[in-house]
């Protein structure tokens, strides 16, 4: 009989979801995404812990894609296409990874009790949410960022959002 | 005798981390972290996902805070500091969360077969790494996110980085 050492960093966790996604999409796209409005809707034993929340513009939603399939392998081609090059899974945003886990920069349309209203979450309805973040320039924004031809292609001339 | 219900998007999730990080600091603190270099050490098995990685100058990665102590309660002062209003912890930074997931954004130094080197990572050695994904302007940059005076004051005067 094994028992999992806790002091493993590699040892599983268990976490449990905070709330889930409604907003009546049921299938995930790869565009079009900025205009979806989204109701978190929070576990009641976390009601309050939104309070401040709609003093900030922008969130970052930590969601688990609970309908992404396992990687089917350790690289790929981005969106399966012949013209972009094979990489490793971790070397693009698809929801084929390890652990499925999306954070996704949205706008805070609003905080109501128990819920927070979003715009331009790219999930579908009934998404487990496993953290709600406030978004803050120091942390999370990136003057420059650098990135590959593919990437620029795929994200910001193919209207993802 | 209870068994959890698949499509209760609520059910319990386990992942399995995906690395640790290693950069010999023992103690979080509040301020100085844009110096630390760390290296994410990639379990055997993932070995190739990250081919590709050191084509993007900067990268997200999600750890989970081992060593955080359960929230408190569901609000709280932001360092608990008395100048600072009372918050619901989901409109905060703090490590204290129902999911003490961070995500971090860094720059890439290099990528090393079944490791990526990285600066600016705020954790502590030792720390499970859940996700590492490439930082991409359309999912992650906002231009100009709006924080109010505390969020300000903490993150942008106090050199947090």
């Amino acid at each position: 009989m094994s028992h999992p050492d806790p002091h493993d960093p590699l040892t599983p966790i268990e976490m449990q979801p905070i709330g889930v996604v409604r907003n009546g999409v049921t299938a995930a796209v790869d565009r079009g995404w900025g205009a979806v409005e989204s109701r978190i809707v929070l576990r009641p034993d976390l009601a309050g812990a939104l309070d401040g929340l709609e003093t900030f513009s922008h969130a970052l939603v930590l969601t688990w894609l609970h309908e992404a399939p396992p990687p089917p392998g350790l690289r790929r081609r981005p969106q399966g296409r012949a013209e972009f090059p094979e990489l490793g899974i971790l070397a693009q945003r698809a929801r084929y990874r390890p652990n499925p886990i999306a954070v996704s920069a949205v706008s805070i349309v609003a905080v109501e009790p128990g819920a927070l209203i979003v715009r331009g979450l790219d999930v579908i309805d009934g998404t487990p949410v496993l953290d709600l973040k406030p978004y803050i320039g120091p942390f999370d924004r990136v003057e420059a960022p650098r990135v590959p031809d593919w990437a620029r292609r795929l994200y910001e001339e193919e209207s993802y959002f």
